[in-house]
Order: C-alpha cells, then structure tokens, then sequence
C-alpha cells in the first residue's frame, strides 16, 4: 500500500486549487424576485438621483425657512397657505415669502420651498397658518440624490445579495439583474458498504447508509451552487471511472466521497490527475484535487471539513463571491491542544462571544457537526490555543 | 391630527405580540432533498444504534488486542489471517487467539476480534503477518451507537435544518421528516406617491419606485416564511380596507407598510383593532401591531428595523424556531450616543471582531442598509456606548 509521502502544507493545497479554477464567465438576467442569495456578476451603477427630487420627511407645510426664523410660541409668524398636496400628487405653486403649501411625507418640494415645517408646531386657521417655531433650511427635506446619485455604483460584482440590497436595486428603477450562473456541482458517492436507506437486513449484514450526498448538496445550495446527484457506486473501478467522466462532463467541479485515501478500495484518485493529494489539514489529510475534480473522504466529518477548507473557497472563486463567510471573534473557555504540522478543522459552539470545543473527534460522528455552529483553523506550526485566547470561529 | 400619547416601551409591545400569536400547529412531511432550512416540528430520536455495528476505522487487520501485547519491531508476533473482508461485505469467520482477519475501513468488526491493526502495522507474509506493534483494545474500533444510540433524541423540535442535520437524519435511515408549515405572510404596501417601476415621466411629478415589498419577500424567505404580496395601493380607505381583509383571511400575518402613523394619508391603522401603536423604538416609532396585522412605516430603514425588531421574532414563534438569528460580541470603533427613552436599532458594519456604526440615519436611505451586515439594539435607558465598549450585534 502506498502512503503520503509528504503532506501538502493546507494555504499551498489551496492555492495551487484556486490557482487551477477560473470565474465560471456565464450570467444570466433574473427577475428580482428571483434574485435573493444570488452573486451579482457586475457593479451595478444607478441610473437615477434617489430620490429623485427634493421631498418633504414629514406632514406639515413647505415654507421658505428665513420667514420662520423670528417665530416663537408667544410671538407666532403667520403664513397664507396657497395649495395643499394630496398622496402621490405634486403642487405647481411657487413659495414666495409669507406663503406656505400643505404637503404630506413624501412630497415633492414645490418650488420656492427650501424647508418644511411639521404640521405639529404650526396651528391652522382657515386659510392661514401660524408659526410657532422657527425651521431650518433643509429642515425635514431629503434631498435629491441624498440615496444614490446617479451614475454612482451602489452595488460591487460579488456581492450575494440580500434583501436590502434588492430594495435598493428596486428603489432606482431595476426590475432585472445580471447575477452569475450557479455553478453546477456533481456528487459522487462511492463505497460498497453503503446503502441508500434504512433495510434492517442489510444493516445486519455490515451495511451503512450513506449520508454524505445530502450533506454535500445542502452545503453546495448555500454556497451557490447547484448539486446533481450521481448516486452511490460501488467500489469497483470501471463504473467510478466513467462516472467521474460522465459528472466531469456536465458540471464545473465534482466530488467525489470515499476515494481518496491509499486503502485497497479507495479507487477515485487512481481516475484523476491529482494537483495535491493529501494535505495537512486535520481531519480530512487524505483530499485530492485536480481535473476539477475533489477526491475526498468517506467519513462525514472528514468531508465536512473537506468542504469547508476546500471546496467553499473553490465554489466562491467560481462565482467571484465576496463576504461570503461569517467569521467572529470569540473567547475560547477550553484549551485547545493542536498537533504540529497539522491544519486543525476544530468544530466549536459559539454564543455569547464564547466559543466552547466539541471534545468528539471521530471522523464518523455527525452527531459532533450537529452539536456545533462553526469551527475554528489551527495552523500548522501553532501547538494550539489557551483557554481564554481569543481566536477566529468560521460560523456555520 | 392625533399624535402617539405615550410610546410604548419595545420589550413591552415585543411581549404584547409574541403573546397574542400562536405557534402555527400545522406541519407538513417533507423529503430531506427539500427540508434545507425548514424548522423541524418535534423532537427526533435515533430508530438504530449508529455505527449500527462495531466497525473498523481503518484499513488493516481485526485481532484480539492481547494476542498483540508482546509484539514490538524486533519480536514480531505472528497471526494467521483467516479471512478477508471486501468492501461492503461481512466475515462469519470467529477470530481466535492467534489469528486475524483482514479488513477495510467500514468494515463491520468479525466475532471474537476486539481491536484493528493498522495495515501499515503489519508484515505480510502469504496467510501471515507479522505484528510490529502491540494495540490495545478497542483501538481503531468504532463502537456501535458510538455516534447516536437507539432511541436517543438527536434532533430538537425548533431546530432549522443544516446540511450537517440533514446528515444525521439520513445516516439513522430518515428519508422524510417533518417540518413545520411555512407562515403565509401578506405584504401590503401603501401610498399613492408608489410606482412599480422606473417611468421617468412619473418620477418627474412626485410619484417614488416602491422598494418595500421586495425587501419584505426576501426578509420573510430568510425567516421562514412564504410571502404574497397584494400589491401597490394608493390611499384610499375602501381600497385598503378590503384589501387588509383580504390578506387576513389567506395568511398567518399581514405586514402593511405606509400606514402606521398619524398623518393625512396614513390609513392603514384605522382598519386594525391594534394591541399597540407607537413604541419606543428608532427608527420604526410609529408601528402599530393588531389582529395578526403589521402596520408598518412607509420608509425602507424604518420598516427594515420593524422586521428585526419585530415581525422577526413573530415569524420565530409562529414556526417555534430555535437559534434563529447570529449575535456575536464586537468591539466599538467608534462611540454611539442614543437618546434616552428610545430603543434605537443602530446599523453597523461588523468585520475582525469590530463594528463601525453606520453613521447616515435618514429613514429614506436604503443605500446605508446596504452599507451595513448587522444592528446594535440600545434600550431605553441607556445614552449610549462609548468608543472602544464590547457590545453585541446581531448580523444580517
């Protein structure tokens, strides 16, 4: 049996991926509706002021503010009222000195007006209004442009996009955006040992059933890709060969699971020219990547961690997404002892600015990914962190 | 006109809300492939022991660990190795004091055999190998149920499903599970100054592009929920009177924007017997909350801090979620003062452990919701917090 000669320390392994994977080109237009969690495939400039004139903050009366300035509660400054302004509507009256026109939050300026007094400190007396006190110019107007201005680029290619972001594209006129298309991810999951569901008979007889391929599909969907399933093979070499073909032909990466260690049954990283096999990284040591292809373990944790040292970072750089990890800074409350030489994947429980390590470590215990909300990186040449250290946890 | 007589303190009028919904009891069966996300609607326990079997967690030999004990490089032990297990298959031979049985990873464990050696620990010699190395019991063994036992409860009722809990769920043989339904969320929007979309003719008289709604649709997508929107309404008291009827009947809640102050326009509130209007919250004062109706503010950030200060937590309740939203600690970089008597939903930008407040506050200004990836809730009786302060964010 072969063995790792010499582990591929885990920033080189990464590098020499992204260095292999370029920007999927492709976008395509979508409605915004469509658009939630999508990565925008170019900076987007508005094409408009927004707003796209001066407006009223406020209900109460535009007014020319210099008309104000002697008004007090005992010494009122009375104002003729020309027009008032109905929801939605715009007012042609021009304010000239000692006039004033109603208007309502959001509209428009009329022309003349360079501030507006709140209906509340004015009292009304028919055609009249009476000043209470004094506003500033400028006072309760949003200006033109005081959003957005136009040409000016409100939102950067690589951004995922969330609903606020939506709202502005919206708010200046954009009903379509140009995002990049999802890339397309095929699964492979290999091993004979693994079965598809639960069947008491066969669990006897030293099945498992395979849990990697809805784990894998969850974490591509929320890192923007598009999963396809090419099911489970067993371990013999023609049938993972051409599948490894097939999925490489229809999709822009694949992984495939349980192939990648030097063990008798370990097929897939005999199929693929490898650029890296076997990393420091801890667990998961056994990755392989090239031909777009990821060769990775069989045990969940293993690919867990596979997934979120390797292939988050490659489906980003395939889409040019940016911001797209959570990471915190925490208190840890335990030691964490750390191996020399090894890129520790440390799962955690972040809350309440602490992070708290999950002490199961078997590479088959998906209860341990359940217990925890992100994870922790331990360099190679670090022996591990203090209680009490503040460390980096990547939430997941 | 009237105005808000006393503001009702936030936690009062949260308290008020979340005690007049109820958790909707309605649940659905879902595939796994499509639980991503959903809310699990009751606690889930393991039907098997998993690893349903003691099992290898290597390539190599299954021994009885004492056989081994002597065993160093220059005195090997030998054993005779009695059978050879293919992947996916099982031995019925019974490991004997002096023998072996070859294995794969996975492999379940042959009767008699309490221990594995690794295969790089051994010599081959035709139907012999020569131990190097002694292993004690229980090594390189995954024990059965050593994961999760039968009838352990491995997921909790509230929990929102993860790639890593979908995982569990299928490695215990689920291949459904049951979710709850999605809350229906009615999305009205109010005001005759709101156009669908971009007609320069129409910004030029007053009229401004409504961008609530699509903020709305994505923040209810995030938190759970199925949105319906009902459309643009001008404001015209039949017109949205029936239409809040309407959305009443077809959803769990109906979030109405433009409506919730006092002003001419403002009608929405009139139509709903509300259990509070006006709260202490800034932005978003002027929310009014009744009869399972939002009524909401016209102005993108006020209604964006009305969501996550309130309609958020409602959506929780309505579905039971647990560890719905991410509240890290951060370091302030720079001071915030807040007015006393308000709670103020502050937008920061969070990044390597600090956050930086957002300093341009207009209502109107959805561009600085863009700018932001979080919020600081300042209650009531505080001024605010200084330079430096660790305060907590919750990250959007």
């Amino acid at each position: 049996m072969r063995e790792f000669k010499r582990l591929v320390p885990y920033r080189k392994a990464l590098s020499l991926l992204l260095n292999d994977l370029e920007e999927i080109p492709d976008t395509e237009e979508v409605s915004l509706d469509e658009a939630l969690g999508r990565v925008l495939a170019e900076d987007v400039t508005s094409p408009i002021d927004s707003p796209p004139f001066d407006r009223s903050a406020v209900d109460g009366y535009a007014v020319k503010a210099h008309d104000t300035f002697p008004a007090r509660e005992y010494n009122p400054v009375e104002l003729r009222v020309i027009d008032e302004i109905r929801a939605g509507e715009e007012s042609r009256a021009v304010v000239e000195s000692g006039t004033a026109v109603k208007l309502l939050t959001g509209s428009k300026m009329p022309e003349g007006a360079d501030a507006v007094l709140m209906q509340e400190m004015a009292e009304r007396k028919g055609e009249v209004i009476r000043v209470l006190r004094p506003v500033a110019p400028g006072q309760n107007v949003a200006k033109r442009g005081e959003d957005v201005k136009r040409g000016q680029v409100i939102l950067r290619k690589g951004q995922v996009l969330r609903p606020q972001d939506l709202a502005l594209l919206k708010s200046v006129g954009f009903s379509k955006i140009r995002v990049k298309r999802k890339p397309r991810v095929g699964i492979i999951v290999t091993g004979s040992e693994l079965v598809e569901s639960l069947n008491e008979d066969a669990l006897e007889h030293g099945k498992i059933i395979e849990s990697n391929s809805i784990m894998l599909k969850g974490l591509v969907k929320r890192y923007f890709g598009e999963p396809r399933f090419y099911g489970i093979l067993p371990d013999e070499e023609e049938k993972i060969r051409s599948a490894i073909e097939k999925a490489r032909s229809e999709n822009d990466i694949v992984l495939v699971t349980g192939g990648s260690a030097f063990g008798d049954a370990d097929l897939a990283h005999r199929f693929v020219k490898l650029l890296f096999h076997g990393t420091t990284i801890k667990p998961g040591r056994p990755i392989g990547y090239g031909e777009r292809t990821f060769v990775m373990s069989g045990y969940p944790v293993a690919v867990f961690a596979q997934f979120h040292l390797y292939v988050k970072h490659a489906l980003a750089k395939l889409v040019g997404a940016k911001n797209y990890e959570t990471r915190v800074r925490a208190e840890l409350v335990e030691r964490i002892p750390s191996q020399l030489g090894r890129y520790e994947f440390v799962k955690v429980w972040y809350e309440d600015g602490k992070a708290r390590p999950i002490k199961r470590r078997g590479s088959g215990l998906i209860s341990s990914l359940v217990e925890s909300n992100g994870y922790i990186e331990i360099p190679e040449d670090s022996e591990g962190y203090l209680e009490g250290e503040v460390v980096e946890v990547v939430l997941y």
